[in-house]
């Protein structure tokens, strides 16, 4: 039987060292003390306080565990359960990148900004726009999140303080393995080679701070204060029964991006987005006008190398429903009335959003993506 | 008597293993072997293959290891002398950020990008602006700089090939030593707890990339193919004597950038720059309209955490000539002759470019902040 076996980093009351884990159902197997006991020729990979040297073991040993672990689950092989685990940040965050895949989100973004203008910029169908972010706060799920100040635009010129936009982004993580050499460009068809899995990300966005700041170098403060991702990340392998294709694109694609002639790597995920326990939005990520491995090749056309540890993100995930309050609200215009009687233009302090996401698996099974969660503070 | 002692890390024909040395004059001082045989206490900081432990040691331990290295020098005392050694990466780098410092280079940016409106943006002389740039790319001076492909505009569309704009940008780069916490920004008056010093950075730009693509969410691949640092980190306690007022600012600043009443922190670095041998530029550091401890301020104002080993450079320094060869040649439009008769608007394959640094030190003497070196194939 096929199990998505997502994996993770948990840590117990028993034993505080961070270590390995993979999710089966609700409970997690302990991953070092499952292969001590079953096959220690995988102790090395699955050693450590995270998932790099996992990551950094390539698709070969991606595919020997997944295969050890689904006849250890099937067979119910003495594997070791953790007991009241707790997670951690899942990977080393190398080099995090945002991308801003979604041709609805971007449609609205340029609407609210740019009102005088085409709402896609020239560039949009041709290439997957992406900058940057902060690796170095990139932050597990549950981690609280610490409402940004800085400066905004006020009457008289800038002002400082608090964010008073705070945003959520829900976005869909991918998960370098396999690094890559300084010069060598990966190619849409070598995707599967480096890309381990995928995991749920949040990207808080000030939105205040970030439309003061962004021109023309793009946003920074906005954006660097805190991104949340799920603790568990789901290899790629788990999707086979999710790929949907690519949707139509209306400007040809040049070679290094076409992927008409490639296996379809548009992802049937479907998103819930809850705020305080009411559910907001159910974004669906099939349609992204850019897939994963478009947005791979296009990182690294210009020869940038790739390490263990690299984050992308799809950008905001607004097909079907929008991926962010700023869209949901029109930037503040139409506020959000809540079940409890209660109105949100952007986040309040206490305020918990939760993001979850589900996608089809074999025989009519539901592959759980997690979820990723954050309380503002 | 005061030295610059600047660290790096080399390794030897004899001993290839990467290790940790001071530049003492022209030679390399061996850190781990010379403490090992002077005061062992120092040889935790300075292990391993970086500069990592030693940046991570923090202030106190920072001004000890250099009164006792002084004192070494000083009284010739037996020290361990590296023999041939040739120079690698410093540090780790954790996040990159790359600031837009200076008022000459952001005008004349403005003027040949945006000829229609104010060269400087409204945010320009109320925030220091930055991004986010590629930290798994950060390559040690000498690295060979492969010219990256990328789409480019071009007059049915975008086209694909090999960057025919390809610029540097002397930059200084600031060196994190003392994390942060999340949440927690670092004021004025700390700057000197979290930086241990500074490096020469060249920023590799490839203009016709950047042009097309930086339109709404900042540069990406324009930059992220390669950026050059040079081998050697000199500690700010050797800047003593090289502090300058900061320019007079033309807008009020807000308080956490407001450094009327700080140390002046304006550093007197002056740049050569030269292709393939011929100098081609002087630029001048000392008159940034940011300093370091404003760029810090602002980068954790909004509670985004610092690591060890953290960089972020000053962008590009183009006071009393400039920085880059966009502008020095007007996007183009006014090639440069070089003595050998040549001319150049942007890079050729082969050309090489070596940008060095020096800034007062005690007594008439000079700090040299050595050289970052990059030849394009």
């Amino acid at each position: 039987m096929s199990h998505p076996l997502p994996y993770g980093v948990f840590a117990t009351p028993d034993d505080p060292r961070p270590r390995t884990g993979v999710a089966v159902g609700d409970r997690v197997l302990d991953l070092p003390a499952t292969v001590a006991a079953l096959d220690p020729s995988f102790a090395p990979v699955v050693a450590g306080p995270s998932l790099d040297a996992l990551l950094a073991a390539g698709p070969s040993v991606w595919a020997a565990l997944r295969a050890a672990l689904t006849g250890w689950v099937d067979a119910e092989a003495p594997v070791v359960w953790a007991t009241d685990p707790s997670m951690r940040l899942p990977f080393t965050v190398a080099d995090y990148v945002d991308f801003y895949a979604s041709e609805q989100h971007a449609t609205t973004i340029g609407r609210i900004f740019r009102p005088d203008q085409e709402p896609l910029t020239p560039n949009w169908r041709h290439l997957p726009i992406g900058y940057h972010g902060r690796a170095g706060t990139v932050v597990v799920s549950g981690t609280e999140i610490v409402r940004p100040s800085g400066q905004r635009r006020g009457p008289d010129g800038p002002v400082f303080g608090p964010s008073q936009r705070l945003d959520i982004e829900v976005e869909l993580g991918y998960v370098v393995g396999t690094p890559s050499r300084l010069g060598e460009p990966v190619p849409l068809d070598r995707f599967a080679e480096h890309v381990f899995g995928v995991c749920l990300v949040n990207d808080w966005s000030a939105r205040d701070i970030q439309a003061w700041e962004y021109v023309p170098l793009g946003p920074f403060l906005g954006k660097s204060f805190a991104t949340s991702v799920s603790p568990w990340v789901v290899p790629l392998a788990a999707f086979d029964h999710a790929r949907v294709p690519a949707p139509e694109r209306t400007e040809a694609l040049l070679p290094y991006l076409d992927d008409a002639e490639t296996e379809p790597w548009g992802l049937d995920i479907r998103f819930e987005v809850r705020l305080n326990g009411h559910l907001i939005s159910e974004p669906v990520f099939g349609g992204m006008y850019w897939t994963g491995p478009q947005m791979l090749a296009h990182l690294t056309v210009n020869g940038a190398s790739l390490r263990t540890g690299d984050l992308y993100a799809s950008g905001t995930v607004s097909g079907g429903s929008p991926g962010s309050l700023i869209e949901l609200t029109w930037n503040g215009r139409d506020p959000l009335t809540l079940p409890d009687g209660t109105t949100r233009t952007f986040l309040a302090d206490g305020d918990e959003v939760v993001i979850s996401a589900t996608a089809p698996g074999p025989g009519g099974s539901v592959i759980n993506l997690g979820s990723v969660i954050g309380r503002i503070s």
